[in-house]
């Protein structure tokens, strides 16, 4: 990292003498949507929160339409289109980037960063994609990019990786950082309903999006793990490298077996180091059986959660609302707080703590290596010696069962669930290939990962 | 506070030039037990932990005797006896205090201060009795005072309650930050116990001193809920306007009729601003019913957890180990990881965020104006009409009763429970003075608030 001179560090030092009051922050939003509105509406009404955000001026806020009713009052003279203005103002010392979406956000934040400024951003798409150039050009330029909101909505999660807990040696982080499926599989669970129903249903309250896809299909929660997994492993994800699976295929019928066997099916994001014997982290996202005593286990509804597990520490848990306009400003303004500290204390230094520490990229599991227990449902032709046969096949390829139970009958077919010890995912699946052309087997109903 | 200048401010400063390299900080410990020896374990192993770490360098480390045989291997220059001479060594950067209990912790600190130290100390008791004093000292002297580990082992939920959450007006803190008393609960829910079988058991087992005042009388969580407390709500609090009340009282009957009502019991320290309209904090702790839905319930065992809740974050909680040497030694670490950073980052102005912002008291409200709905049972002689006189006593103070039941039979007498609706704590107790000198009512067996 390039340390810049004090002048040219920080615009808000230019004019700032040792010892001197500090005059303020001013702000550049990019976006007035849910999130923007309530950052905004945060900033506006500071008297009973920390007395540092009565130093931040709401100078520019850029929009897509000025005739757009709002549901926050700015003078004229702070609202703007012209989205380049505001990152190549100078008086502008923080640009906070709450339009989301690739483009141009990417653009528009690195030419804030080339012009000196300090990023906030919720945009856990453009970093999870661009982060290694967002932030190599950040370190060049000697400006922070803060991304509290970009994972886990309110939950202040971010600064607790990147600093307290990263004097441990992170082994794990696993998160419920999708509102929406977790909102889904809950409702499945509680009321037995089906996956079609229950999410016309959330589309029509509004607990999902029109098209559904990034969240229905784990996309969300890839990129928000892609970002947790950085923070927490100290190395560059290539968000290509995370196995990703949604929960379109989870079924009430598969609910109904986990409940019987001690689990519920939540979709959770894992980044996991393989320990010391095997080099390298898995990076996934994939509904999953959890055991009813794991502290995710009961995290509900549109609810968040992100466990980590290290040493020393042990495990700890952070929960909160992973949306929602106030939850995300309160993210916002974090980020907006710790600028203004750093700002205000005259670092001529970048606080390491606030900075991108690693460079490198880390070095990511296929998913073929994954060592994790399965469950699955097989629907058979009720042959005598089915279950023989089933154990015969899994045992070919060292695949060792917990349990094997005949559940029941599917019209004419018997169904049964199978659910095994840690294996090798590659070994399991060629076990898988071998089963589904046995005689006996009509097919393979669904395959999930326990934890 | 006093902004000194550069070169008196931190003493590792004095060494440094502007972009000079970073030359290192030297620590001073203070105790070896088991958390000084977790630290130092955690500290001298520093690969794959935040590399900032390799930068602190274990310089002193006082000890009660030297002859005591320890867990880790330390130079014999680096350990001694003579505690003064640490925290007036003008080599030691920070001193990290790690000894516990009042005195010589409360004096030593104040001359480390004195001296121009940065301190970190897991010391909860020391700071909720002399915080007023220490912070002013630290202030004065242009020094941090960092106490992570001080509340909720190992959970990082200081820094986040005085920075990321400080954006929020926070409403409520509530916790569970006794590891033995929750042990306690939880055994005698999920046994059937008697308190002190279970009692007498965790102290074999070493979840519970030989003598368990502090932690089953709730001191201990209320040193814990008044640091909470003041950080949460940007006051200081005199500990002895903390309501507290253990877990003696607790019977196994109680925990029985919880279950049945939809609650379970547990200790829970909590700091509750009283609403627009009331002005005043109300900081206690107490057996609570505590709704079996509600995020705290489900907190079981020795594990810790601390609820925030704001505006306009909504519920935000924070779980993990709430004890233990490696915990414990994450919190301290973290503590000393945020100096290092700020040390290496030149501070000329303290950092705000890690300073004691605030020097006034918080207005407390008395327990017997808290609003709080209650569980009382009743031993009564099986009159008729006993439901009907509690009910009318109850009704002249004003106390609505949400249900009233007579549950069944203690020998001869009748045993009726109660839960009211939100109730002034006063009015409650007026009522009670009444119902104990009805002619039909044997005795009050237990009053429990209820969340």
């Amino acid at each position: 990292m390039v340390v810049k001179a004090l002048t040219t560090q920080h615009s808000a030092l230019k004019i700032q003498i040792w010892g001197a009051k500090f005059v303020g922050v001013k702000l550049g939003i990019l976006g007035l949507g849910t999130v923007g509105t309530g950052t905004v509406q945060l900033l506006q009404d500071a008297v009973g929160r920390n007395p540092l955000l009565q130093e931040v001026e709401i100078y520019r806020v850029g929009v897509r339409s000025l005739d757009k009713p709002r549901d926050v009052k700015l003078p004229q003279s702070v609202v703007t289109t012209d989205l380049a203005a505001i990152v190549n103002d100078p008086a502008v010392d923080i640009v906070v980037e709450l339009m989301g979406g690739l483009e141009p956000a990417r653009s528009l934040i690195l030419q804030a960063i080339k012009n000196g400024k300090h990023i906030v951003t919720a945009n856990k798409a453009a970093i999870a994609r661009f982060g290694a150039e967002i932030f190599n050009a950040a370190n060049e330029a000697g400006v922070y990019v803060m991304l509290e909101a970009a994972v886990g909505g309110g939950i202040p999660v971010i600064q607790p990786l990147k600093q307290a807990l990263s004097v441990n040696r992170i082994h794990t982080v696993t998160g419920i950082v999708n509102g929406t499926t977790n909102y889904i599989l809950t409702r499945m669970q509680t009321e037995g309903s089906d996956f079609g129903d229950v999410l016309a249903d959330a589309q029509r309250l509004g607990y999902a999006e029109a098209d559904p896809t990034a969240d229905i299909d784990g996309l969300d929660a890839a990129d928000k793990i892609a970002i947790l997994a950085s923070l927490g492993f100290g190395g560059r994800i290539h968000l290509e490298d995370v196995y990703c699976e949604g929960i379109r295929q989870v079924s009430k019928t598969d609910i109904t077996y986990a409940e019987k066997l001690g689990f519920v099916i939540k979709l959770l994001a894992i980044a996991k180091s393989q320990g010391n014997n095997h080099p390298g982290l898995s990076v996934r996202v994939h509904p999953t059986f959890v055991p009813k005593s794991h502290p995710l286990a009961s995290i509900n509804g549109v609810y968040n959660a992100i466990l980590v597990e290290g040493e020393p520490i042990g495990q700890v848990m952070f929960f909160g609302p992973g949306a929602g306009a106030g939850a995300t400003a309160s993210a916002v303004t974090s980020d907006i707080l710790s600028l203004v500290a750093a700002l205000e204390s005259n670092t001529a230094v970048p606080n390491p703590l606030l900075t991108c520490r690693h460079e490198d990229y880390c070095q990511i599991t296929p998913v073929s290596q994954l060592l994790t227990r399965f469950y699955a449902r097989f629907l058979t032709k009720d042959h005598p010696g089915v279950i023989g046969k089933l154990g015969t096949c899994f045992g070919n390829y060292g695949v060792s069962l917990e349990s094997v139970v005949q559940t029941g009958f599917q019209g004419a077919l018997a169904e049964i669930v199978v659910v095994t010890h840690d294996v090798k995912e590659g070994d399991f699946r060629q076990a898988l290939d071998e089963i589904r052309h046995l005689e006996a087997i009509d097919s393979i109903a669904s395959i999930l990962r326990v934890l």
